[in-house]
C-alpha cells in the first residue's frame, strides 16, 4: 500500500500517518520528494481497510500495490491446478465438454438428453434441479426428485454430474448425487453457500456473477479455497451490458486473464451467455481457442418443450455437430477433446 | 403476449402455434395481415417461457404485454402500502431517516452512534452484525455478539433497529432483534433467503442488486410477497457502471419509477452509492426531491478508525447538518422529516 | 507519477527505470523498501504515456498522481465560473432554466413554445435545427431554415437561445444566430468540434457521452478551455446502463462530483435521460436540490405530434407546474429560480 | 409496428389511433380481442416515431416490428458482401491481417514495422495520422506529414493501407493516401463524417463505438450505405463495461450476431478491446474462431518507446507467432490467412 500525501500536507499530518502504519502492525517507508511525499506500508495490506488512511488529514490517495486474493493467486500457486473426476483431467490438455439440460424435466427427458450428448462426445452432464429463477411463478425444478433422476441416469450413464445448489439448505443433498457442485451466477457472492462450498470434499464449478469483475470472482474462488478446498473451476458465463441483442455478453477476454492471474480451471459457458442457441456454437469455438479448459452447453431433445431456457439449447444434433467443429480447432490449438 | 409470425409463415406455422396456444391453456386471438399474422395468447402469460412460441417455425418475435409482478405492481394494490415500525409509518408523509455504522464494533461506538444520530432526528438505527464482504480476509462481523449490542442499544435508545441477514441460517437469529430484517443487494436474488422473508412476521428492506433492473427488484419482492409477507421496502442504493469516480451510480429515476410501478416504500442509501461521505448529502437531498420516503444513511463517530466503509461514513455532526437540509427539502416537497 | 518496481526487480531494471525518468525531463525520486522499489516521478507527469514505464522490465505497476485535466479543475481556478448570457448568470445563485422543443418543426410551434416557457419562468429557449440522429430515415431538422426560425423568436420574445452544431461545418452558422453552442453527447469526443468551440467567442453547453465518465467530460473540457475559451457550461443527460425502464441512467452523483472537481456550472438535463416525461419533474427537483445550476427541459405543445422525442416532452401547463416545484426546491437549498 | 391499447382504452381512443394511422399513410388492422384491442400498423414503419402513438390515450405500448435497417441487413442483400482492396479480397475465404503501429511516428518506425508484419503475412497496413486523443496534452499524430510516411511506405512494400480521418474536414487528405478510411469508434455517430463516407469513392472501415449497441453500429453502416457507398465493413473493438482489468470487454457474440443480421464484412480489433499485448493473441484466434473475416492488430518495434498505446502493441516477432497460430485456427474453421 502507497500512502500518497497531497502537497500541502504538514509536518504533523504524515507524522500521524507513520503513527497509523506502526499502529497496524506495518512499517512506514517514508519517500519525501519536493512536492509531495509518498509513504510506503511494508507487509501483507490485505486485510486493512484503504478508509484509515484515506481519511486522515493530508492525504491524497491510497494506491494497493497487492492484489487482493492469494491462494487463488499463480504467484502462490505457478502450476496449473488439475482437477480430476471421474477419470478426466479438467485443467489439463482435454478441454471438457459438459452438457445437458438446463432443468431436468423427466426421466425420459434427462436420458435422452444424456445418452445423446455422451455418444456426441461430452463427459459431463448438466442439469439443473433446483432452477434459481427471477419470477416466483416460472418453473423452480423438480428439486430432490430431480437429483434422484440424475443420479439414475448416471448410474446407467457412467456420465459424471454437475448440478446446481441454490441455497445452503441443499448442499448436502447436492452432494451426494454430483460429481462437481454448481456455484450459480446469482450466488456467487453468497459467503454461507462459498464458505459451505468450502468444507466440502468435492470440486466446485464456481460461475462468474452476470455483475462481477475478475477480481471479485477471484475473490469468491478464494472464500472456497480459504476453507480448504481447492477443486475449484471458474465458469465465465458472460456479463451485463448495454448490448441487448444477446442475453449477456460472454467475456472471453476473461480467458486468458484468468490463466495469468490464476492456476485454477476455466469454462465457458456460451448457452447462458448469449441466450440464443444460433450464437452457441461459433463462441463455444472462438471460447476453445482463446484457452478455456472446458465447455457447458445445453442441450434439450425438444427445446419448443423446454420448461426453461428452450430459446438457447441446442438440439442433439447440433450438439453433435458443434462437438465436431469444436474438437477442429481443439487440435489447431495443440488440444483435444 | 403476441406471436408476430415472419411475413413468409405458413398456414401450417400459423395453425401450429395456435394448437400449441391452446394445449397452453389460452386463447388465441388471430389478426391476419396481409404480410404478416399476428397472434394474440390471451390469458395470464406470466408463468409461460417465451421460447415455446420463439422456437416454433415461422415465428419472428414474442412481446409480453403484461408486466412479470403482480402483487408487487400498482395494479393490483393501487394505494400506497404503508409500513408501521415502532410508532413510525413509511411510505407515509415522513420521510424516515435510517442511520448508524456500517459495522457494530462495539458497544461504546455503536452507543455513541445510536444516540448522535437519534438527536439528530434518526428514527431507526442501522448497523451491521453480519457483513458480506468481498475478501475473506476483510472484517467480517461480530455476528451473534453485534446482535446482542443491538438489542442493548435499541433497548436503552428506543430506536427500532435495521440489519442485515447475509445467509438463510442467520434469519432466525436477526429476527429476534431486529425490527427491519435488512436484505442486502448481493444476496437480491438469494431465493432462500427471500422465501424465508417472505414467511417471516416482520418488515424487510430489499436492496437493489447492483447490476439488477428495476424490473428484477419487483420481481425479488414478488418473492416475498407471494410468501405471504406484504411489509417490504424496496431501497435503491446504487447500480454498477462505468464511472468510477462515485463506487456505484445511484439511479435515482428509479425512484419516481417504482413509485409509479408499485406500491410498496422507497428508501434510498446514497452513502453506499457514492463510497464518498463528502457527496452524501447532496443525494440524500436529491433523493427526497425525487420522491424517497426514506434513507439510510452510514454514520461514524471515528470514520477513520471505522473496521469497514469508513470513507463514506458522516461524522455525527455532520449528520445532523445533513438532516437540517434533508428537512429543508422535504418541506418544499410537502413533507416532513 | 510513481513507478512500483516487482519484488523481484533487478539494480538493472531500477536503472533503466531511472534513467528513463531522466530522458523524459524528470526528475526521480528513489524509495528503496525491502521488498519493492518505488520511483516517483517529479515533474507535470500529463503528456506522459504509462506505457513508457509499464512496458519495461522490473516493472509492476504505474500510478498517475496528477488529476488529468488542468484549467478545468479547480486547482487552477478555485472560485466557481460565472457565465453571463443576455443579462442572466449561469453558476451563480439564480438555477437557470433553459426550455424548448426538441427540434424546431415550424414557426408557431416554435413561437407558441418560447412563450410559454418564457411565462413558466425559463429564461433561455432551447430547439434544435440540426439533429442528430441514430437513423438516416428519421427527421433529421430544419437546418438552415430552424435556426432562422430561431433567431426570428429570439427577436420576439428576448429570449436566449441555446442549439447544437451536429457538426464542424453548422459552426459558423450556428454561432450567428445562438447565445450558447451545444455540442451534444453523440460529439462529447469529436475534437474538430471541440477545437472550433474553443476558437468561439461564446459560450458552450458541453453535453455528457451517455458513456463517458466524469473525467472523460472534463477531459473534453480541457479541449475547450486550452483553446481559449473559458465560457463552458457541462450538462449531465444521463449514462447509458443496463437498466431500460428509462432510456439512459440519470446520473445526479455527478453534480457534486463535478462542482468539487470542477469550477465550471453544471446543468441537468432530464428529459433526455429518462425518456418519458412522467419522470422529469422529480428528477428535475432532485437536480436541484443536488447543487445544478441549470436544467435544459423539452417542451412542445402537442407532444403525440412531436417529430422527435414526443414521449419525453412536457406540454406548457406541466412545464409551469415544474417550474414551480422547481423554485421551492430551489428556495429549500438557497438559490432561486 | 403494433399499438397495444390498455385494457381499459375506450372506443374513442381506438378510433383516434386508428385514424392516426391512416393519417400518416399506412393501414390499420384491428384485432379485438376480450380485454384488450391490438392495432398492426401496416407499412414501412422505419421513419415513424414511437411517440406519435405512444403518446395518444389509451395506448399501453408501441412494439415495432421491422428491423430499424435495411440496407445493411440480410434481408435486402442475403450474399455475403466481398469488399475487394489492392488484390484482396474482404468478406470471403480469406481472413484478412490488418497490422501496425497505433500512431505513425516516423518514417524509420513505419517502415521497419511495415516490413515485419508484411513479412508476417500481413496485407494491409495500419497506422494513424490524425489522433483522436482523450486529452488535449497527448500526442495527437503527425497530421499530414504522417499521411505522407504513408503514401511513401506503402509505395515501397506494396501494402495496402487503412487510416482514420477524426474530421470530416481531413477525408480529402485521408482519402488520397489511404486504400481504406477508417472511422474511429469516437466518431461512429458523427453523421458528417458518415455522411462525407458515403461519397467517398473508397472501402471504409466502420468502428464500433464503445458504448453503441449492435444495432446503432449498423444503423451507423446504414448512413453510409444509404448516401451510395457500399463497401463499407464492420469492426468490433470492445465495449465498455464495468470490468477494468481489460481496458474495454471484446464482445466477440457481437460477430455471429453481425454475420446473422447483415452481409457486411466484419473485422475484430483484439488490441484496442484488451489494452494490454498479452492478452491480443488469445483473443485474435478465438475471433477467427468465431468467424471474423480479418483482424486489425496493433505492432510496434518499439512498445516501449510508442508515443500512444504501447502497452498493448506487440514486437514483430511476437506478431509473427500470432499469425502462425491464427492461421492454424483460420484452418480449423476451412478458411486461410
Amino acid at each position: 500500500m502507497i500512502v500518497v500525501m497531497r502537497s500541502g500536507a504538514s509536518r504533523e499530518n504524515i507524522q500521524a500517518v507513520v503513527s497509523r502504519v506502526s499502529e497496524l502492525g506495518f512499517r512506514a517507508h517514508l519517500s519525501a520528494g519536493e512536492e509531495r511525499t509518498i509513504i510506503g506500508v511494508i507487509g501483507d495490506e490485505r486485510p486493512v481497510e484503504e478508509g484509515v488512511f484515506r481519511r486522515m488529514e493530508g492525504v491524497e490517495k491510497v494506491v494497493r500495490i497487492l492484489k487482493p486474493f492469494k491462494l487463488a493467486g499463480r504467484d502462490f500457486h505457478p502450476h496449473d491446478t488439475v482437477v480430476p473426476i471421474n477419470g478426466i483431467s479438467i485443467g489439463h490438455k482435454r478441454v471438457v465438454i459438459m452438457a445437458g439440460p438446463c432443468s431436468v424435466e423427466s426421466r425420459s427427458q434427462l436420458l435422452e438428453t444424456a445418452l445423446a450428448v455422451k455418444e456426441a462426445g461430452a463427459r459431463i452432464l448438466r442439469g439443473g434441479a433446483f432452477k434459481p429463477r427471477t419470477s416466483p411463478y416460472s418453473f423452480q425444478g423438480l428439486g430432490r426428485k430431480g437429483l434422484e433422476l440424475l443420479a439414475e441416469v448416471k448410474a446407467e450413464t457412467g456420465l459424471a454430474v454437475v448440478t446446481e445448489a441454490v441455497g445452503l439448505e441443499q448442499v448436502p443433498l447436492v452432494a451426494e448425487c454430483a460429481d462437481i457442485l454448481q456455484i450459480g451466477a446469482r450466488n456467487m457472492q453468497n459467503y454461507s453457500l462459498l464458505h459451505a462450498a468450502g468444507e466440502l470434499g468435492k470440486p466446485v464449478l464456481l460461475k462468474r456473477g452476470m455483475m462481477s469483475t475478475v477480481e471479485e470472482l477471484l475473490m469468491s474462488a478464494e472464500y472456497i479455497l480459504s476453507h480448504g478446498n481447492y477443486r475449484v473451476m471458474l465458469c465465465e458465463r458472460g456479463i451485463r451490458t448495454f448490448e441487448t441483442y444477446t442475453r449477456n455478453t460472454l467475456d472471453l477476454s476473461a480467458v486468458p486473464v484468468l490463466k495469468q492471474l490464476s492456476h485454477l480451471p476455466v469454462i465457458v459457458d456460451p448457452s447462458h451467455a448469449t441466450g440464443n442457441w444460433e450464437w452457441v456454437t461459433p463462441l463455444a469455438m472462438a471460447a476453445v481457442a482463446a484457452g478455456a479448459d472446458g465447455l457447458l452447453i445445453e442441450v434439450h431433445p425438444h427445446p419448443d418443450k423446454a420448461l426453461s431456457d428452450g430459446i438457447q439449447s441446442l438440439r442433439p444434433e447440433r450438439f453433435a455437430e458443434l462437438v465436431t467443429k469444436v474438437r477442429q480447432v481443439a487440435q489447431a490449438v495443440g488440444r483435444e477433446v
